[in-house]
């Protein structure tokens, strides 16, 4: 199952993407649960009634598939080829910060460049998204609480991250990072690991790597946050990025207005957003 | 004016503190507002209607005068003593991290020391609270964005702090922070800058700062996050702690069920929180 939120005319709604239409959830359905993450929390994610006639993907604005979730958990340096040309040890714990949901948008729209920096940099990711709440997991039991995955993309201001040893200022500014196009449910994808990414700026290949590469697995980076935190449904974990991120490359490359920037998971699908610049 | 947001019943609600007294919203009010943040955001703050019979302050639970926040933002390293300690040099850009709200409580209920750690720390704070929306604010305007000021207890597990460089880990766990016991509005402390911050555990002081000491001032805080992401009402700006924290003493000085930590500032009031374990 592939579950969507989206934008229509003036009102921001949910649905099921079935072969390449989009069927919205029906009017009765939404009025007992208006968004996504509240389907979620009620464990009704299996039981969406949708209408029967199909949208065309075109005609609508994507949105994050949670355009409002609790917690946007970001982890870094969690490929050994990236870790590797960032120069770092592999370390002991994954190393955690957090993105507002005001930092990611839908696949489709424009992700914005700030006018105050040149070194907007790419970092395509496994997302996971959480179905069942919990505290202290397991990581033997994160399946359990797992929904579903999707394409991320951790869009960073590179300059501004590294303006001092805290991550923040490079990772939340508005409109600089995107998840989708959809979430792919864990029924139907139930061994990540399997699967390979890859991103690609203006068609050529930037980043590419099997998900089974991942340096702390899905359910250790699960079992560690939830041991701080209690994750509650519509809670997103993206998982790191591998190798290959403009600012470590020689020139670096950073993304400028007119360029695309795409991240694509076999068996989930493509996250695209074109660059603009800020108005 | 002092706001305050609070458990009675089984109902959380809000209202203005007079005195020693607590006044409710009345519930004409509530319908159009729920909770404190929806207030700030429509720019009502001034114009709360409460009840005229009051409440004690001892027979309500206090809440986090904004329970609900967009965004908690922290400096770290903000008081030139506090730097020192740490054996870091002052930083050209402020340090910033975030919480969750579900990190931070009201004054009078207790603060959470987590099992799987022996290092709970406190840091004293004051916090700024964000009254009016805005991006690309100059220092010079940021107080025309300023609701109000409170009381922070930044309280942080300092073994998962260093868990890695990011601060996530020792920041995010559940129950551990607290702000209040209100938020006192700008126009009743036009100058924190001339107020003075203490922390005391167990009856002894442990920080104690004129805020004037800021490395980063308000208005420097408020343009720099500001130029990353858009403020919004009842945001939350948890400005630094001074030196003096438990990590830093010989020998470290932590805190344990029993104990009660507080954080004075004068002109707004004293926050105040006993420790217990998780259960």
């Amino acid at each position: 199952m592939r579950l969507v939120s989206f934008e229509t005319g003036d009102r921001r709604t949910y649905g099921l993407v079935r072969e390449d239409r989009l069927h919205e959830a029906t009017p009765a359905f939404r009025a007992s649960y208006p968004d996504l993450r509240a389907v979620l929390a009620a464990g009704k994610a299996a039981e969406i009634d949708v209408e029967s006639k199909g949208l065309n993907l075109a005609d609508v604005i994507l949105l994050s598939p949670i355009p409002n979730p609790d917690k946007i958990i970001c982890v870094g340096l969690n490929y050994a080829n990236h870790i590797k040309e960032t120069g770092r040890e592999k370390p002991k714990y994954p190393s955690i910060f957090t993105r507002y949901p005001s930092s990611v948008l839908g696949s489709g729209v424009p992700l914005l460049k700030p006018a105050c920096s040149d070194e907007f940099d790419y970092e395509g990711e496994l997302a996971v998204i959480i179905g069942k709440a919990g505290r202290n997991i397991p990581a033997a039991e994160a399946k359990d609480h797992i929904l579903g995955y999707s394409c991320f993309n951790d869009g960073t201001i590179r300059d501004f991250q590294r303006h001092t040893t805290q991550f923040w200022s490079g990772k939340s500014f508005d409109d600089t990072g995107s998840m989708g196009p959809w979430i792919v449910t864990a029924d139907a994808l139930p061994n990540p690991e399997n699967e390979h990414l890859r991103t690609v700026l203006n068609g050529q290949e930037v980043q590419t790597t099997p998900i089974a590469d991942l340096a702390f697995s899905i359910g250790e980076i699960i079992e560690y946050v939830s041991k701080v935190t209690r994750l509650v449904a519509g809670d997103i974990i993206a998982t790191g990025t591998p190798g290959g991120v403009g600012r470590f490359r020689s020139p670096p490359l950073y993304m400028f207005e007119g360029d695309r920037i795409e991240v694509e998971i076999t068996g989930i699908g493509r996250l695209s957003n074109p660059i603009a610049n800020v108005n």
